[in-house]
């Protein structure tokens, strides 16, 4: 455990799900420290008895936090929500965090584990055409979704958990070539939410640990 | 939507995700409606245009609550524990809550999405070394993590959401033939809670959609 008071977050740059707890810190305007963990440096420092020790799934993010470590975004989201001033992250009516729940478990266990290193290593050479299925599966389920639920943002006009789930998954969307268009609502909102403050600078392109050919300023 | 004030779960016996529904209902002492969608007649009832427009996804469970549909099974979960009475799925203490979280998400996030009917399918001859592996990855990184939160159940002495998760992932575990005696806190908690009403009663053997040949007394 690291000594400091301040949250410290273990993730990679490009990892969808470290960027939604970078998003989250942002929201709510809390410092952290970021301990890089490169998931394909010597076969992957997610790997290593060290990290297993944080994190026994082996993969990222991680958080210390509050004398506790935990692993799982959407875990990590809510005990920050549940402990933190700043905005909510979770909406105060029953019925629209269940939407919001919703959305974000469609990103969390119906897309993102289907795309991410540790399988598509295991697909091998039809890895592109396996991630692109999955990713369309669900955007085609989440604009529906969507178009009932989103009005600014993706539940109502609150910011909130989903959206910190959705800009992420498009982000990996568009590494694996999704045509992206074929989805009006969900890009809407990717536009809009892109835009702020807290999701430019979570962005993968600008963390400590992104490497200089990926760098944007 | 049913006219039926009861809550309407769209399931099917053998579905991990429906039976965490279940036990959820259950431990609630909630009465409800059991709407069966069966995976595998007709090419799969879940791609039907009706049942399509319940749950985008094409996955169960979906339940009709409160004149609203929730799809995925741990934003079902949440609201009811947000909105009925009856025992608390998740511990009032918010650490306690992040590791009931964690541990849900670990299954529901880790395990459960690559070994769904829909990814087997498309995985083919080699899908039960498939299930098997990701099993194995999942409960290999559960066993650390239970041996420290674990009290006569997952988290402390209360049951939670995370053994609701439990429960019906060692079913599956078994299912595929993984050897769960190499996991000895898992085996100890599902050894426990199986015993538990809410866990028998909701168990797929006895479904009102269970075929007559997997159906136990």
């Amino acid at each position: 455990m690291a000594t400091s008071t301040k949250p410290v977050l273990h993730g990679y740059f490009r990892s969808s799900c470290s960027w939604r707890v970078r998003i989250a810190f942002a929201l709510k305007g809390l410092e952290y420290e970021q301990v890089p963990v490169n998931l394909i440096k010597d076969g992957g420092q997610q790997h290593s008895q060290h990290y297993q020790e944080l994190n026994p799934m082996q993969q990222v993010p991680a958080v210390e936090i509050d004398g506790m470590i935990i692993s799982q975004s959407l875990a990590i989201i809510q005990y920050m929500d549940e402990t933190r001033p700043g905005p909510r992250l979770l909406p105060a009516d029953p019925k629209k965090r269940a939407h919001v729940r919703m959305i974000s478990d469609v990103i969390a266990s119906g897309i993102q584990p289907l795309q991410n290193l540790s399988v598509l290593q295991k697909i091998g050479a039809e890895k592109v055409q396996w991630a692109q299925h999955f990713i369309n599966r669900g955007f085609e389920a989440l604009e529906p979704i969507l178009k009932e639920t989103a009005g600014k943002y993706c539940v109502g006009d609150e910011i909130s958990m989903a959206d910190i789930c959705l800009v992420p998954q498009v982000y990996n969307a568009e590494r694996f070539k999704v045509d992206v268009e074929l989805y009006p609502t969900i890009k809407r909102l990717n536009e809009t939410l892109i835009e702020i403050e807290a999701f430019r600078t979570s962005h993968p392109s600008c963390q400590p640990d992104t490497p200089e050919d990926l760098r944007q300023p």
